[in-house]
């Protein structure tokens, strides 16, 4: 570290991403329309090469579009950018609101176009979203090649704690599918792996 | 969402943080002192008003800074902004490498000044940190009325299956001493509680 280095963190969603927006702006989206725009952003952002396959969208109580995001791990160098984590921040800065549950037409939800890792389940409660739906399972993500981390015993279920409701398998087959083609196109698993596959354990 | 809501995200450390740090680059640390860092960190960022009462620092094996931050929860209005995650991406960013692990002069060590959220503690595999240093404990933390979020059955040993080395309690008391001047200041708890505080379980 010199004198010289910042001291300040920025990421910058992909160029396309802007561009592909705006046509989801002020048309209410049911359960399975939200998670068909996470899934598809998912998609294309293996075709840009702009990150892992993960995509999600966070919407009001009326449906419409707060916050959207994709994985940016590998573009960003940052491996906190998972989709999940960047939906919910821009959510906050959207919004102006720090606990998500005081946004205007709140409650929000948030769908993930697969289940959270370790790391964005732990983030949800703090961002006040009050609901978390699921398209890809832990199983599908793990066809990709990449490891969730270490959840807590209860799984998505400790979500309940903070009262956030949770539901799985909203078109998962379109988002495991996804998975599937970036794992037979060899898609990159970018993840620090476990001791066993570094054949140490 | 409108079309012109930004795409991007930006954290700035605070100004008093860029004054601070200068004294400590060049110097090698040994565990004590970048533990002492990380708790003078917590307790500037009290003083400053610029976010809860955590630090974080990483080193290089030779134990020269990498990265520092403090939690500037309440200051960027981003729930994900623990001093973990921006000491972990501070590195990553001013060392180009994704994988900490392949950092120049790895293995690197992460000090935090007290035990890592849920959260955090699902970040630290994805970064290639080799090493998880701790002041307060969980229950010190909770003394500030910080909840922990979830975390998995192993706690800190979870970290294990990645090779990742955990040292808990160093300079715990001084560490713990912050958090308990936090309470008795009243200082803020910002995150959403969980249901058995709103009264509904």
């Amino acid at each position: 570290m010199s004198h010289t280095q910042p001291w300040f963190v920025q990421v910058n969603l992909p160029k396309w991403f802007e561009s592909y927006l705006p046509s989801y702006l002020g048309i209410p989206l049911d359960d399975a329309h939200a998670m068909d725009l996470a899934i598809a952003l998912s998609a294309k952002n293996i075709q840009h090469h702009t990150g892992g396959p993960f995509g999600a969208v966070i919407t009001n109580s009326h449906g419409f579009l707060v916050a959207a995001a994709v994985n940016l791990v590998t573009s960003s160098g940052q491996s906190w950018t998972h989709a999940e984590m960047l939906a919910l921040t821009l959510a906050q800065i959207h919004t102006g609101c720090l606990d998500l549950r005081k946004a205007p037409l709140a409650p929000l939800s948030l769908y993930s176009s697969a289940e959270p890792c370790a790391m964005c389940l732990g983030a949800v409660p703090w961002s006040g979203i009050a609901r978390v739906v699921i398209g890809a399972r832990e199983e599908d993500i793990l066809v990709a090649g990449f490891d969730e981390g270490d959840k807590p015993a209860l799984g998505l279920a400790s979500l309940h704690r903070w009262g956030i409701v949770v539901n799985a398998d909203v078109q998962r087959q379109a988002a495991a599918a996804v998975l599937a083609d970036y794992a037979r196109q060899g898609g990159a698993v970018y993840q620090p792996p476990p001791l066993r596959e570094q054949g140490c354990e």
